[in-house]
């Protein structure tokens, strides 16, 4: 996968595969479970993973209160978050043109903390990115729960999305060659729900699980 | 998934989930394709997926000469790289105790380019942990392959370990009541491959392909 590489949100390097859909962007948003937030602490820059969820043209990033490198980013430093997700393996003639099949957006600005009477709809959202149908079966977070909690809000106006999703490029005399090329498809798969240890019993699987796990 | 935490290597506030085996972090980095990178660029932290290996105590990453964010990489400034893999949901009777299982690796340093006369070992290495066995199935690196490769080399010495893989910890209060909890298993899938169009007739997938895919 060759790395993004625009310093903001032109590419420049492989023009054709840079795309500049809104619909394409929030599809990978609506369906990745992770993103990775760059931030500099201490005039370090630091990468780490994260959920998130997409509401509208706000990306809600959820974190800890007692996290210091979400604090830094509840306090207004600049930010990019990396929203990536891998389709295949691009197997070609050659070493050089093998690489992969992904899609990765990279989005840049401040965050800020959603305000306090948002914050329930805020967690509802990242909940239901999780576990869709989720939020409908569980009670009501507490208060407590809720000042552990610190979500964050950043608006998606800066962002570039690029998708490699194409055959491998071989040179002329590598395809007129006995080399083998293709690609290999990347899937996720949701396994069986394993009930806890301490489910009590009689207690059915709900339908967001029976959902998540196609059963 | 909580963020990390301390901005630098050690963990504050889950210290339960930090891991200190140096085994456990290969394994997270042995098996898994893409890592995320941190560094700042013109003022602005960036962050940016790409592939890379292991090779002993040196993480190998891969870009393309042409990338302004992989040379600025590649000139020594200060990165972060975060390696995660997700190994489940965690469904807990409460939204705020849901989770992810998760293993999640931060490292830190500066990289370098590695020398030209390491380059052609360091892209084999690049080229296994994509497609393992590929390397030798394939013909050899031209010049201008090389020249137009970059291959930077990480010393794998400053990291922290985060490995999420718990039952939910719901309150007794929860417990006690109606919901359900447990954990759904996230995997990768490999799918079977797909021939190029352009595959010439009579060219059998290689084996490094079949054992990718399984078939």
């Amino acid at each position: 996968m060759p790395s993004s590489d625009a310093p903001r949100t032109q590419i420049t390097r492989i023009a054709e595969k840079q795309r500049h859909d809104r619909e394409l962007l929030d599809q990978l948003l609506d369906s990745t479970r992770v993103c990775h937030v760059a931030v500099v602490v201490d005039g370090q820059p630091v990468a780490f993973p994260t959920a998130f969820a997409r509401d509208g043209d706000t990306l809600l990033i959820h974190g800890s209160t007692g996290s210091p490198w979400m604090r830094t980013v509840a306090g207004g430093a600049p930010i990019s978050v990396a929203v990536t997700a891998l389709d295949g393996i691009v197997v070609a003639r050659s070493a050089f043109e093998s690489s992969l099949h992904y899609r990765s957006a990279v989005l840049f600005g401040s965050a800020a903390r959603v305000p306090d009477e948002d914050q329930v709809a805020a967690l509802d959202r990242l909940t239901e990115a999780l576990i869709p149908g989720r939020s409908a079966e569980v009670r009501p977070s507490t208060r407590r729960e809720l000042v552990a909690t610190m979500v964050l809000a950043l608006p998606i106006d800066r962002w570039s999305l690029k998708i490699s999703d194409g055959w491998p490029e071989d040179e002329a005399a590598d395809v007129a060659g006995d080399g083998w090329a293709g690609v290999v498809p990347l899937h996720e798969t949701v396994g069986a729900a394993l009930p806890a240890p301490d489910l009590r019993d009689g207690i059915p699987v709900p339908r967001s699980v029976r959902t998540l796990s196609g059963s």
